[in-house]
């Protein structure tokens, strides 16, 4: 007996079902599933995924027997239905749609209407069917197929159609007579003819087994063959095939066709939400040509319950069959063909991160899933445009909206219009700039950096500036095309108005609105809940249900999740946001302080130690009073303190202006700064003197930064707290290194101690940060007692990519795909991951009691957050603004693979 | 039975013989063996290793067995020779010598004389021993013990000893008196008592129990303890020691003590060569208030052969046996005592390069050694200084050596004088440039780079100048103590002349001499020859012996060796010094001419790939004939050429002025230079746009390069040469980089050589020098003819090391143990190496004929090839001077672990 490659569904059951999307793919499985719920779907039949691969396996071929069984389901549809495919009087036509295990854009999409021929339309006609109906049927079917399976492009059709509409004075194809349609159909063939690589089949079955083909054909055209590369879905099983009896919602005023979702997916509230077009057929309302009417209708007019209540209440039904059923919310697609409802599709309904975030949440409480399900639900991405600054709504209200674009990086700003990315970058000194440009280059990086948001009247969601602004976290409108952008001139126009640089403008990266002036941007609700501490009962459904998902997460997770805080500001806004202590406190941006920076440089000025003494005598105490102030914000959490860490030249000004300057306020000869300068200065300063070789040759400046630190735990141990700090030595390559510093770190820990009488837990340990002290962490770990991956400089120097210039490449590497993503924004498995696993074993096996967490950017990054749960870090540190995601992303990695 | 823990030699026979070094020492294994070979030793006993690690163990214990053992062994010596440890009238007197297995300072070398006490010393006179003889006997007894054993520093007896030398009116110590000398011993005894850890053992054997435990204690020594870590000897087994009864040499005119090479150790010159002194004790040679004789005597005045005629036959059949023994130039010491021959050591002899050059190669002619047994002799190092430039003797003759130091850095140089690093950087545009300073620090790195040689007044063969010159392979002097250098003011004086800044001086880095004036150097003689290819006949004996050894070598190794070389000159003298190909040819060296730059600038200044393409078809035929000429020189030897690899901007001038002069040269705005300029430079140009970076950005550049290697190479098979291309891309670190530039390599090479209608293999490969790239080796093969490993950036980015700037913390890190060595000058194995042995592993398991190779300057350091070899590339790629030395190294490297 030949294998079953055909399988039935409808009339209320189905050989398959829904758990078989890979041998039916999901649209066959979905219409299997929904016939054995006894869902009302026009019957028919599925090829599955394996003709697929003997197709391609066979150049063309199909396995013996297929013909057989296609033949069989066909009659077996024929007998359901009372109608016979070919038959001139009544004929049965049917759809033939592709459908692959994971939706999968590129492929065939859909062919209506098969089945009628130059024979078959006078006959139906002649049998009593409505001839405008029947040609209409007729030309879509020939626009379809010529396209699809004859390779006639669709603009051919339209120009044809375009000249009938003018001749005749018809506004829409729905204005045309049925003559006039009529009048189409020859030229539409002899289109065919001339344009096609075949004949149009005027027998039913050959127009059949061709559109077959086209689909399977169509699984390994270029543009599927590289978006199954990209989102690394292999090439087998194939796509299925969906051969399904047509139903028409264009066949009369009691007929209509629509799309819905069970929940609204813009905000995730349990009502029912869709749109519908009366007398059409399903791709009208794709093409735009009609607008489709709301469900619920227009200001009480209208609306499905009362033009179909009967179509309604079994929607209603069908609805909560469905979501049931699959226990999700579904994107469903259906006819109604004089008054009778039949579906067409069901699947997962696409959903707004802040409606994925609420689906998951109320699905709990009403039992569809359990906690798990919906941590695996909600992306990570799904939280961040919750948690981006917005404006305030009623303050929004009072200004005009003057353009819409691409809301390509979620988030709200307002700043002054700067032109190109250098005058951004200059105006930046003075207050928020807006980068408003045609469109971005490599170029304008630092301009980007230096400014809050970025709108530009080009480009789409994967344009330069809309993949750089959202690396950057920075609001951002692209291709927002009524904006009318002369650089050279310096002016925008927009909605009859001009605005030129310094003028204010915002945007609303969220949504996609331009507005006029500045506005006052706030936190989010969310953020105003989580750092106000706010009343559960007062919060908005959406706020939340944010809420207890992140609750839900802490549950279930393994990864700890800590922040990146230089201050005690920064390290309560990391606490309220669930941070479970500091993974990095860097001690060289209290450096740039205004008050001390003169101290720091000249300390920097200094020959020698002798030198030094003075200008790090005056910085203890003011390092120690932020440490102090840290400390205190997250008592009894463990807060891991970094050494300095860039070169000392940073801390100068740039250019011999300021050094004259400089040397004015410091009373010192410009000549000797200017050469200290000089001496400082690096060819490559990611490469050079910093880090723990600053504390190896100029051994004072970390002494004097850890006598700070234990003095300050001291202090707020004695005033209460619960101190745990740790001392974490950056840029260590070698053992050697990490075994001087960790002897004269131990040495002055334990002299303060002594001093103060004191006792107080101190870890000394290690950023790995360095290709080589990952190759030998074995060796480090000895003398470690953490470590703490810096991800974005052991990036940098895997790669040999600097940060700072890799922006005149790597948007050019993203987007052709020399790189599958930017590497500083998600942890390169492959090549760093490696690094980053050897040192944990490495690390482990040498001390199994090493501590182990990551401090780079990627600690924010879902993806990378997975990869570190794998490695088993035993936290992960981000920046305190995405410390909800990470918490989220640490717990869907803790449910992989479990049940 | 208890162990044996002590073994006896002397009288012909021991117990022990010269293979049990791990158990006797190198001196106890040397006595041994030549008391088994039957030459005059003075009987003794060795305390074996053993003992040192049980008492290393046991907190000073020593194992049971061991007294009783000594005791046994000192009766045997006084059967032999018929005294008495402790005999009043007839003591035997013993030295105490430590020896471990390998040569170590830092320990405790000698104790003479040991068995005099206070009552034995006016006993022996009276029994009729010369009382002179006797009183200095025991003043030195107590001067060694109480130094070595009692922690009595050495400079408080000289004290006492100067001040009776004033007293007496004594020029030396030997006008001292017998009443003199038995005035200084209750005055030493005095001090031992006053300053010693206790009172000076009156009894022999309580001295030697406590010369034997000095012994073992010093083995812990940090000195000897950090030595050992240093050179990575293990710390079991210990040190032997060694007592031996005294034989004296100073015990009148017949009497006299000498140390001796075997052949002479400055030329190799087969000839016994040595000095002596009469009427002395060893330690006298050492002190040098005696100037020794040559054994040979000076103008054919007194000699060996003539005062002790008896004592020089002995020697030279000594010399004989033990050469013809031990298959090595040994370092002897040797005593008369009245007329009578006898000998303290033997130990293989240290020596010069050529010295150990010739003495192999002499060997193997004499047939005392085979081939492999030359080569493991001589040290890749040794090649070094025969290499080296030198200057013409004639020449060197007519100026005046104005001071000597020390020879930090072989070779010879002339240059104008600098005396800031600053200055020599600047003076170096116009001439050759010699850095005078006090010493240098890494400050002066760049000052370094720019000299022909450094000379400094101060600091020793480790010092900076003398570490960052050898690195630079600089002839550099160091500690020339006679200059008087005046930075300040600007002039350095020396025997009695004032040199200042521009004035002209040479130095000798292979003999340490200054020399006033500008001398023309020459290459030295052995590269002449090897350049010249002159007939062996006319070569120097040590000229002939490094030929010989290098075409040994090329008999034994494995491993190839090519040159790193950008010319045709450069390509010839690597063809004529024994390369095999080139194994870099970059091609940015050519865009540096002088009649290039300007189109390259062009090339650079273009906005676009359209603006590009004038400039880059101006080129092309440039970098033909480049190839040309370079292929022509190396026919039927493969050449990697490598693709440009640099930023662009390292080809545009620096400096505001600069920029301007280059727009004006150019015809261009200067604003539009200025821009351009601005828009390519770099943070950290290392990492930035480079290499195949700037490949797939701005393909037209390399396929320009492409173009005209394939062009050069059909031109030149036409005319008849077998030219080997290979194509090499630099800095990939992605799989999808390799594939994309191999594919558009490959495809203009296709189109060229079927243009031309031309057959040529050209091979496609890689540099891997991104750790990624080793990272993902595997991935890479597959699209890679061979690797090329660039270890100088493969250093650079796995450390985090630039090397322009670690010059500032790597000169401080390699003196300070923080690094073993310069990895810029050795490649670090534990790190680095582990990404090449990972690339290598990973290429060859995804493609087994992938060919390996190194690049990097690593490619002629000897350690480094040992390891390459090891890790199975096939060849080493180096500057075409060093060419012999990895030839060398490369067969060293073959014969390890070969019997």
């Amino acid at each position: 007996m030949p294998a079953k490659y055909v399988y039935f569904f409808g009339g209320g059951s189905a050989e398959g079902d829904g758990t078989q999307k890979d041998l039916l793919g999901g649209k066959g499985a979905g219409l299997a599933e929904m016939s054995r719920l006894g869902i009302p779907v026009p019957p028919g039949f599925t090829l599955t995924t394996e003709v697929c691969g003997y197709y391609q396996d066979h150049q063309g071929g199909y396995p013996d027997g297929l013909e057989a069984q296609v033949e069989e389901h066909l009659r077996r549809m024929e007998e359901q239905l009372g109608r016979r495919f070919g038959d001139p009087a009544n004929p049965l036509l049917v759809s033939v749609r592709s459908g692959a295990p994971r939706s999968m854009p590129g492929m065939m999409d859909t062919i209506l209407n098969l089945g009628l021929t130059d024979a078959i339309v006078p006959a139906w006609i002649a049998a009593g069917a409505d001839a405008r109906f029947v040609y209409d049927a007729y030309r879509r079917l020939l626009t379809m197929y010529g396209d699809v399976v004859l390779d006639v492009p669709h603009s051919e059709f339209e120009k044809i159609l375009t000249a009938t509409r003018r001749e005749q004075g018809a506004a829409t194809d729905a204005d045309l007579s049925a003559a006039a349609l009529q009048g189409l159909l020859p030229q539409y063939l002899k289109l065919i003819e001339e344009r096609g690589k075949r004949p149009f089949p005027q027998d039913p079955r050959g127009q059949l087994w061709g559109a077959i083909a086209a689909v399977f054909e169509s699984w390994n055209n270029p543009r599927a063959r590289d978006y199954r590369r990209l989102e690394h879905i292999p090439d087998t099983p194939g796509t299925g095939v969906n051969v399904q009896a047509m139903v028409y919602g264009n066949r009369g005023v009691d007929c209509a066709t629509g799309v819905a979702f069970t929940r609204n997916p813009a905000t995730g509230e349990r009502r029912f939400f869709g749109e519908y077009l009366i007398n059409a057929q399903g791709e009208d309302v794709v093409a735009g040509i009609r607008t489709p009417r709301p469900v619920d209708g227009v200001n009480g007019e209208g609306g499905l319950a009362k033009e179909f209540p009967q179509a309604w209440e079994g929607l209603q039904k069908v609805s909560a069959t469905l979501e049931g059923h699959f226990k999700d919310m579904q994107d469903i697609e259906f006819t109604i063909e004089h008054g009778v409802l039949f579906m067409l599709q069901t699947r997962t309904g696409k959903r707004t991160g802040p409606a994925a975030i609420r689906v998951a949440a109320e699905m709990v409480e009403e039992g569809l899933i359990d906690r798990r399900t919906a941590l695996r639900r909600v992306e990570p991405q799904h939280l961040v445009q919750m948690l981006a600054p917005e404006f305030d709504l009623e303050e929004k209200k009072k200004v005009a909206v003057l353009a819409h674009g691409l809301p390509a990086g979620p988030g709200a700003a307002s700043g002054a219009i700067a032109f190109t990315a250098e005058r951004a970058a200059t105006m930046a000194a003075a207050g928020p700039v807006l980068l408003v440009r045609a469109e971005t280059s490599p170029e304008d990086i630092v301009g980007m950096h230096a400014s809050v948001g970025i709108l530009t009247s080009r480009g789409g969601m994967t344009s330069h500036a809309a993949v750089v602004a959202r690396g950057l976290g920075k609001p951002c409108i692209v291709g927002a095309g009524e904006l009318d952008v002369d650089e050279e001139e310096g002016v925008v126009r927009v909605a009859g108005q001009a605005f030129r640089e310094g003028d204010f403008l915002s945007i609303d990266g969220t949504t996609g609105e331009v507005l006029a002036g500045s506005l006052v941007t706030r936190p989010s609700e969310v953020l105003r809940a989580l750092l106000g501490g706010a009343e559960r009962a007062g919060l908005s459904p959406r706020a939340k249900a944010f809420v207890e998902i992140l609750e839900w997460a802490d549950g279930e997770r393994r990864l700890k999740v800590r922040a990146n805080a230089d201050t005690p500001h920064d390290a309560e806004v990391a606490r309220a946001l669930g941070a479970q202590g500091i993974g990095l406190c860097r001690t060289e941006h209290m450096f740039f302080d205004e008050a001390r920076i003169p101290v720091v440089r000249r300390m920097i000025l200094a020959h020698d130690a002798a030198e030094r003494a003075q200008p790090l005598a005056e910085l203890m105490p003011m390092q120690q009073k932020d440490f102090e102030g840290i400390f205190a914000a997250l008592s009894g959490l463990p807060i891991t303190v970094r050494l300095l860490d860039p070169p000392l030249h940073e801390f100068l000004p740039h250019g011999e202006k300021a050094l004259q300057q400089l040397a004015e306020q410091m009373g010192v000869d410009p000549h000797t700064v200017q050469a200290r300068a000089e001496a400082l200065a690096e060819a490559n300063p990611m490469l050079g003197l910093r880090g723990c070789r600053l504390g190896i040759t100029a051994p004072d400046i970390y002494e004097m930064q850890v006598e700070a630190i234990v003095r300050a735990a001291c202090v707020r141990k004695r005033a209460g707290d619960d101190v745990r700090p740790e001392i974490m030595v950056p840029l260590v390559g070698t053992q050697t290194e990490m075994i001087r510093l960790r002897e004269r770190t131990a040495a002055v820990r334990d002299r303060v101690l002594a001093a103060e009488g004191m006792q107080i837990e101190i870890l000394i340990g290690t950023m790995i940060e360095i290709p080589r002290a990952a190759l030998v962490a074995g060796s480090i770990a000895a003398y470690a007692d953490f470590f703490s991956f810096g991800t974005n400089d052991l990036t940098q120097m895997t790669f040999g990519y600097s940060r700072d210039d890799a922006g005149r490449f790597l948007p050019e590497y993203v987007e052709t795909k020399v790189l599958p993503c930017d590497p500083f924004q998600s942890l390169d498995t492959e090549g760093v991951g490696q690094l980053v696993r050897l040192a944990c074993e490495l690390g482990r096996k040498a001390r199994p009691d090493l501590h182990l967490g990551v401090c780079g950017e990627h600690g924010g990054d879902p993806d990378s957050i997975r990869f570190f749960n794998q490695v088993g870090l035993d936290y992960v540190s981000c920046s305190p603004y995405r410390v909800p995601i990470a918490r989220l992303a640490a717990a869907r990695a803790s449910l992989e693979g479990v049940g």
